[in-house]
């Protein structure tokens, strides 16, 4: 048992690394509150589903959905506009692919922040990684220190609120020997920018996933459409 | 005629703060964008047809209207919980009065930030006030400060947006001398935080607003109910 009990909010995309912080938030913390967003994205199914399954296994005390379709309205990623094609295999380019959502990280970050400063919560975990990131600019450390300190800021005198990246200078080869290694429940997550059944195996995302379970000697247990 | 064609976001309440704004950037700029939010807060029917008749008079380019009414579900304030009573007559008080919506202006800010982004606009007007507003953490120049430095960090290289914050030392008193000088339609505005019909009076926002009047030494041009 801890000394103090602590209240997290983990953002769960459904993805690998959310899930590998939520399991290393659950190492540390007393009570877990998982965030998950729907912006539109075109396969929020899938990864609600998955967002429901992480937060059972690690048997979250509560957890919110909210909608922020917003960024559907505002578009210009792939992910959130139809008309813009997602990248195929430009994992190795120094482009930021089309896939990027403008400052996604900050309004995600926000309503963590408000939720957070309401049910007193001290972390918000979110498990971006600086090198592994397609580049995405609100996927840097100094993003999230700049953050950091616009939340103590922006918030009441008396409101703490950490905001802990414990996986932004991994790669996602180590994020897997991590995940095995606490019984993170990669089987239950979702990475697939495209597909709502199988994963695709060709987006940004699937490319990603799949050369970090290639490097890490492990099999994905997912199913990919064309195997 | 401006020598560039500059492109500004004005975040539009329908309060007088950011009408003045809209006065100000309409002085400065070639295309203006008006962004509205409705967050679930009681008096949105009355606040977003005051954006409208504001986005009207300055003839602007293009106008956004999001909800984010989750921070309805976050609840925490007066303002989007009906739970919380809405705090009369404290303007006065040092303590940070029930309306405070946490972290508000960082989750409208990151909006405006991604739209911006989006459509190449260059700055992104809020009429927020230090010392006349109630208090609010997010309402300080450090936090809107701390905010530049963040979506620098976290948007595109090539992206370059401002925050302007012209009125951020003005009182009441000053915006109401400025906005008749350069002939924003306050009749237009609304400020009440309780009625959606004539403002009540005595809210918070209300009392705010008549304070300034009176120490403009002019007269308010919209109806309240005790008279």
């Amino acid at each position: 048992m801890l000394d103090k009990i602590e209240k997290s909010i983990i953002l769960i995309s459904g993805g690998m690394d959310s899930a590998v912080c939520a399991g290393l938030a659950a190492l540390k913390t007393n009570q877990l509150y998982g965030l998950h967003i729907n912006y539109g994205q075109k396969t929020q199914e899938k990864e609600l589903q998955s967002f429901n399954l992480i937060c059972e296994h690690y048997n979250f005390t509560d957890k919110l959905i909210v909608d922020i379709e917003y960024l559907t309205k505002i578009g210009g990623s792939s992910l959130t506009d139809s008309s813009i094609e997602i990248s195929k295999g430009n994992i190795n380019s120094e482009e930021i692919p089309s896939s990027y959502v403008p400052f996604r990280n900050a309004n995600i970050l926000a309503i963590a922040v408000s939720w957070a400063e309401v049910i007193k919560a001290n972390k918000i975990y979110i498990g971006a990684m600086e090198e592994d990131s397609s580049g995405y600019p609100d996927c840097r450390e100094d993003f999230f220190k700049s953050f950091q300190q616009t939340l103590s800021l922006g918030t009441k005198p008396n409101t703490e609120i950490r905001i802990e990246t414990p996986i932004i200078h991994n790669t996602k080869k180590d994020i897997i020997g991590i995940g095995l290694k606490i019984g993170v429940p990669f089987e239950k997550t979702w990475s697939c920018y495209k597909s709502n059944l199988a994963a695709c195996g060709e987006c940004d995302s699937c490319l990603i996933r799949l050369r970090g379970w290639e490097e890490s000697g492990n099999i994905d247990p997912i199913k990919y459409e064309n195997n």
